[in-house]
């Protein structure tokens, strides 16, 4: 059984930097110190005793993650992500919780992680304020966001991780216009959260900084009630059928992410329109099945992986100085290029007749 | 607030009965209390005091859930299913545990859940013998297992929950046979686990039942050695280009699960082969995503909500009544015809040339 001293001896640092590392308080230590340790943990495939840790803290070496459901597998590879960190990196293991975008599932959820003294979270949710928050963390909890962004309150308590979601869309919009598309659209969801009000945001900015802001368009899928993060894919679709119907259709469509841009693929192939032929998408996530689907899809790259590990350590730092201001993190997003996207059919700047090709249902 | 008063009053019966229920002591219960129990919990949306359960039983309200991955959206899938039934029919939460089909991370995961206080685990394993399971019933363990089949030891104390694999291979047979197809092939990766067996085993005898023996052949994926699940939809793409080249072509496959198929029909369509024109395509599990790919996949579905439901209420009967003898449910998987299949090319029962139209890498 390998111990906390083995792995000071292996890194040539006192027990206490290893401890430091272990329990997330870094900020003392020097980089080359917390890379030497990170190795020796690596190497000596080091476990912290989690019984001892308990007994010792009174805290369970849990860590709670909240998403809006893992049956939408960029949350499904977030988990894996998160998981793999929390265990790997800090002996911790992993409370899921899928919320279904409900803000009274969420409390709940709180209430529960709090009852079996799980101290630390990382939330992705869909609520645009933080008051819920706030109240948790009174009564203990630590919380780290994820791609929500800060408000900038001096007083938070919340640290913040997302992907540059203005730059995300701007990306897709300047890969379009190299391609020669001059009339664009968003596709998004008619709930609102945070990330999808950015991507919108950039998405608009970068359409006018391109000089397409007369034909740049957003155009919202309708939801139902029960709507779930497994229906993305089914807003997508229905929002197709529209889409093929309008008189001036857009020649290139980017989503706010891969699931509602696999819904949208499917429903403009059923209603006729030939991918990227007749109309390029670009979708948002990068998940593994883009490369694997027909026509292969073009996708801003969300670095999942790398915001996981930040958020597991931020949230080890956040349980070790509660008090400490805020930080927010800003990972950056790259366009993968796949099939999806073509220049725009000839002629498309002029009126499109409307297609005949089949009837919609 | 709620109590289990409360409850008993609407239901009409004993704070007992509704303890019972809450604990999983259905058995001794009529099945009309066991209902009317069930609908008073969800009208007055009851919900246990978790702290208090917890002082008096010395265990954690959590289950752990081990998967494979849930980068894999059929885990995923599955997870939100366990989790919405651990919480809205017992009041347990959640751990989550993605093993990458790897034993030492299973059994380091048992020793963390023991560690951790959680007494019950509905586990997905890859394993094929069952030493390592009795190793963590003798230390507290209660095990549901998912999609393995018992081994049928009379002194086993581990609960199964499957699918009927078997016939799950069998109506992908005969849905193919139907359709004309005279030469079969089941795709699976090199990798076996108990249900690829039995998969394997029902697409032989059903060939062989439709008189297609002759001509019916597995095809294995080679995996690598970090093969992970969310790498299934390469396994399949580089398969495909195996199929593509063989003299004489099966004119229908039926892969092991859906992302294997997606893999395995952009891997087609890469190689110039169009499905379901040249080549018809069968997945299982019924993903979400089934109904959005192109063409949409014909599947079948295994009721994976069902499952979830069963396994979560079998683990908490199994938490009341450890020495209880096991016990094994199979569930009945249904075909979802969708656009991946078509009756075979003329001309296909015999020799097919390799395809030019398109190089292979």
């Amino acid at each position: 059984m390998t111990t906390i001293q083995d792995v000071a001896a292996l890194a040539g640092v006192s027990v206490s930097s290893v401890s430091n590392v272990l329990n997330g308080r870094t900020e003392r230590l020097g980089r080359e110190t917390y890379r030497r340790v990170e190795e020796a943990i690596r190497q000596l495939n080091y476990r912290p005793n989690l019984v001892a840790r308990q007994l010792k803290t009174g805290n369970a070496p849990l860590l709670g993650l909240l998403v809006p459901s893992t049956a939408n597998p960029m949350f499904g590879e977030l988990a894996v992500h998160v998981e793999k960190a929390a265990s790997e990196r800090h002996g911790y293991r992993v409370l899921l919780g899928n919320t279904h975008r409900d803000p009274e599932q969420e409390a709940r959820m709180f209430d529960d992680l709090l009852s079996q003294g799980v101290r630390g979270v990382i939330l992705a949710s869909s609520r645009t304020d933080e008051g819920h928050l706030n109240n948790a963390i009174g009564r203990g909890l630590a919380v780290v966001s994820y791609d929500r962004g800060g408000n900038g309150e001096p007083d938070s308590r919340i640290d913040h991780v997302s992907p540059d979601n203005m730059k995300a869309a701007r990306l897709a919009v300047e890969h379009l216009a190299e391609q020669g598309h001059r009339r664009l659209a968003l596709a998004t969801p008619d709930v609102k959260t945070i990330s999808r009000t950015l991507k919108r945001a950039g998405f608009l900015d970068a359409a006018a900084a391109a000089g397409l802001e007369d034909e740049a368009q957003v155009i919202e899928g309708a939801t139902s009630p029960d709507f779930g993060d497994s229906s993305l894919a089914d807003v997508g679709y229905r929002l197709a059928g529209r889409i093929a119907g309008m008189a001036r259709r857009p020649t290139a469509i980017i989503t706010i992410n891969d699931m509602m841009a696999l819904g949208l693929m499917a429903g403009l192939q059923a209603a006729g329109l030939s991918v990227p032929r007749d109309i390029s998408v670009v979708g948002m996530d990068n998940l593994v099945l883009c490369a694997y689907v027909n026509p292969p899809l073009t996708s801003v790259d969300m670095p999942s992986g790398d915001m996981a590990r930040c958020m597991v350590d931020m949230l080890m730092q956040r349980l070790a100085q509660p008090d400490a201001p805020a930080r927010e993190v800003l990972f950056q997003p790259s366009l993968v290029k796949r099939a999806s996207v073509a220049p725009p059919p000839a002629g498309a700047l002029g009126a499109i007749p409307r297609i005949t090709r089949k009837k919609k249902a």
